[in-house]
C-alpha cells in the first residue's frame, strides 16, 4: 500500500529542498527573465496503454511530452510537479514510475518542487506541470508568424503514430518508430538555439499532428499555410502514408517560421549545431487556411479534423 | 462533444492574453518578491461524487482546496493552471465545470493561464494548479514550529466531515456542515496576515484532519505537541463526535504556532481584523509526538494513521 507521506519523504531527497511545505516557493529572477509553466494530462487508455510501457518509459515520456512545451517557447526547464491518480492494482506500477520520474528528471536538470498522489477508482491518471525559465526576448510565441516566412521543422512526422500502430497490432517494426512513441525526447536544446535566432518569427511543438497544430499556429497569427507535399514525402520513410505524417501526433517535433531572407543561413547553421537537417515544408502566406501543393498543382487532401475526445488509442 | 480548442477560445477571452501558446510566460517580480505555486488533484469518487456536487460547487471546491495551499504559505492567488480527464458521460457536466472555474477565478482574481483537457476512460479527474506571490520575508513554512509556541486554528474541525457523511447517508443537518464540505473557503485573507504577523512562527492548512496535519508540522520542526481536549470540545458543536474533530479532513482551516509572549496581543488583533476568534488547542513541546490532555490528565485517544489511499469516500 502506498502512503503519501512516505512517498512524499522519499520525494524529498532529491527535491533540493522544495517539497515539505503546502506550496512551493520559486526563486526569483532579475527583469530579463520569465518562468514558464505548461501543464498536460496523461490518461491511461487514452494516450498510453501500461502494457506497452515500462514505468520507466513512462517516466520518461511524462517528462518529455512537458518539457517540449517548455522547449516551444525557447525555455530551458527547472521544475516539476507531479499529480498521480493511482488505482489500487497499479500501487507498485506507480512507485516505479515515481522513482524512474525522480530519476529522469536529475538527468534533465530538473527539480520535482511538488505534486499530490491520490487514489483512483479505475485507470491511471498523470498530470504534470513543469516550469521553465526564458530570456525575455528569446521567447518565443506561436501567434507571431509573418507572411511568406519559411516553416520548418526540427523533428520527424507520423513516427511515433507508426509506432504505435505496430504496438497495437503486435506488428514487428523497426525500432526507430516504437521508441518514437514510447521514448520522444523533448527538443529542448533546439528550442533554447531557435529562441536565440531573431529570424525565428514564431515556434510550437507538434504533439497532435503537423496538420492540425500548424493550422493552430496559423490562426494564432491570423495567417495561412502552403504545405508543399514533395517535400513531406522527401523527408518521410517509404513505411510512413502521408496520412499518418499529415495527422499522426506524439512526434514532439518543433514547428517554427524563418524570415524568408534568412532560412538559408539559419538552416546551415542549423545543421552544423544539431547534426541533422532543417525541414523546408512550406511557407506562411497572407490567406488564412491551409493548401496542399504537389507537383506545383494544388491537392485537395481529406483530413478529419482533429478532437482529444474522438481519438482512439 | 467537447472540442479542445473550442474551449482553449473560451478560456481565452478571460486569460488576458496568458492562454495560446504552448506554455504561459509568467511576469517577473522585484527580488523580494516569490512566486508559490502548489498542485492538487481531485478524483471522482475518491474526493467528490457527481451526485453530491453541482459544477458550480465543485469549480468552487477545486479551486479553493489549491487556494488553502497558497493561504497556508501567506501568499496572495494570481493564476491558475486546469488539467481535466473527462469521461464521455460527463462532457456536458465538464463544459459546465470550466464555465463555473473560469468565473470563480475571477471572482477571487485569479488568471487562468493554461491547462490540459483530454478525455477519460472511467472517472472525472480534476488536477489544478496554482501559483501566488508573496513577500519573501513574509512566506511561513511548517518546518519552523519552536519550543512552546501555542498552537493555534483558524477555522472549523469535523464540519466538512459530518456534512460528508450525512450527504453519503442522505441525513438531514444543518446546511453549514454540508457547505463546510461542498464550499469551503481558502483562508486567504487571514493567511496573508499570518503572514505579516513576525510572532507566527509557522504555518499550514488542515486539509487531511488536525491529527494527520499536526503531526506534519511537529515532524517537519522536529517538535511534538500537547492537544488540549477540552479546548476542542469547547470549540466544537454536538453533533460533532472527538474523532471526527481529531481526524476529519477537508475543512481547510489555518493551523499556526505563535510565540507563546505574543499570543494574548495576536489572538485580539486577530479577531478584531476577522470577527471571529483563533482557537487555542495546545502547545508545541520539544518531545516528539502528539499528546492528548483532558482534565488536565493525559488520555489515549485511539486513531487510524491516515492513508488517502485507505479513505472511504
Amino acid at each position: 500500500m502506498i502512503n503519501e507521506d512516505k512517498l512524499i519523504k522519499a520525494l524529498q531527497k532529491s527535491s533540493h529542498g522544495f517539497i515539505g511545505d503546502d506550496a512551493a516557493v520559486l526563486p526569483s529572477f532579475n527583469a530579463n527573465t520569465n518562468y514558464v509553466i505548461a501543464k498536460d494530462v496523461l490518461a491511461e487508455d487514452r494516450h498510453f496503454r501500461i502494457k506497452h510501457f515500462t514505468a520507466e518509459h513512462l517516466a520518461h515520456k511524462a517528462l518529455h511530452v512537458n518539457l517540449s512545451d517548455l522547449a516551444a517557447m525557447g525555455a530551458r526547464p527547472l521544475y516539476l510537479l507531479c499529480g498521480l491518480s493511482i488505482p489500487d492494482n497499479l500501487q507498485h506500477y506507480a512507485c516505479e514510475f515515481l522513482n524512474a520520474l525522480t530519476d529522469i528528471c536529475q538527468k534533465n536538470g530538473v527539480i520535482l518542487i511538488g505534486g499530490d498522489t491520490t487514489a483512483s477508482k479505475s485507470h491511471f491518471f498523470i498530470s504534470i506541470t513543469v516550469i521553465g525559465q526564458a530570456t525575455e526576448t528569446n521567447i518565443k510565441y506561436r501567434s507571431t508568424a509573418q507572411m511568406d516566412d519559411v516553416i520548418c521543422l526540427a523533428g520527424n512526422l507520423g513516427f511515433a503514430h507508426l509506432g504505435f500502430q505496430c504496438l497495437e497490432q503486435s506488428k514487428a517494426t523497426d525500432s526507430l518508430y516504437i521508441n518514437s512513441f514510447l521514448c520522444p525526447e523533448a527538443k529542448i536544446k533546439e528550442g533554447l538555439w531557435f529562441g536565440k535566432q531573431a529570424s525565428i518569427t514564431s515556434m510550437m511543438d507538434v504533439s497532435d499532428g503537423l496538420y492540425i497544430d500548424l493550422k493552430r499556429l496559423c490562426e494564432a497569427s491570423n495567417k495561412g499555410a502552403e504545405i508543399n507535399i514533395d517535400y513531406l514525402l522527401k523527408y518521410s520513410t517509404t513505411e510512413i502514408s502521408l496520412q499518418s505524417i499529415l495527422e499522426g501526433g506524439e512526434d514532439y517535433g518543433l514547428l517554427v517560421t524563418v524570415n524568408k531572407d534568412s532560412f538559408k543561413a539559419l538552416s546551415h547553421e542549423f545543421s552544423k549545431t544539431f547534426g541533422y537537417n532543417l525541414k523546408r515544408i512550406g511557407h506562411i502566406r497572407e490567406e488564412q487556411g491551409l493548401e496542399f501543393k504537389q507537383a506545383k498543382q494544388r491537392v485537395e487532401i481529406p483530413l478529419k479534423p482533429f478532437s482529444h475526445f474522438g481519438e482512439n488509442l
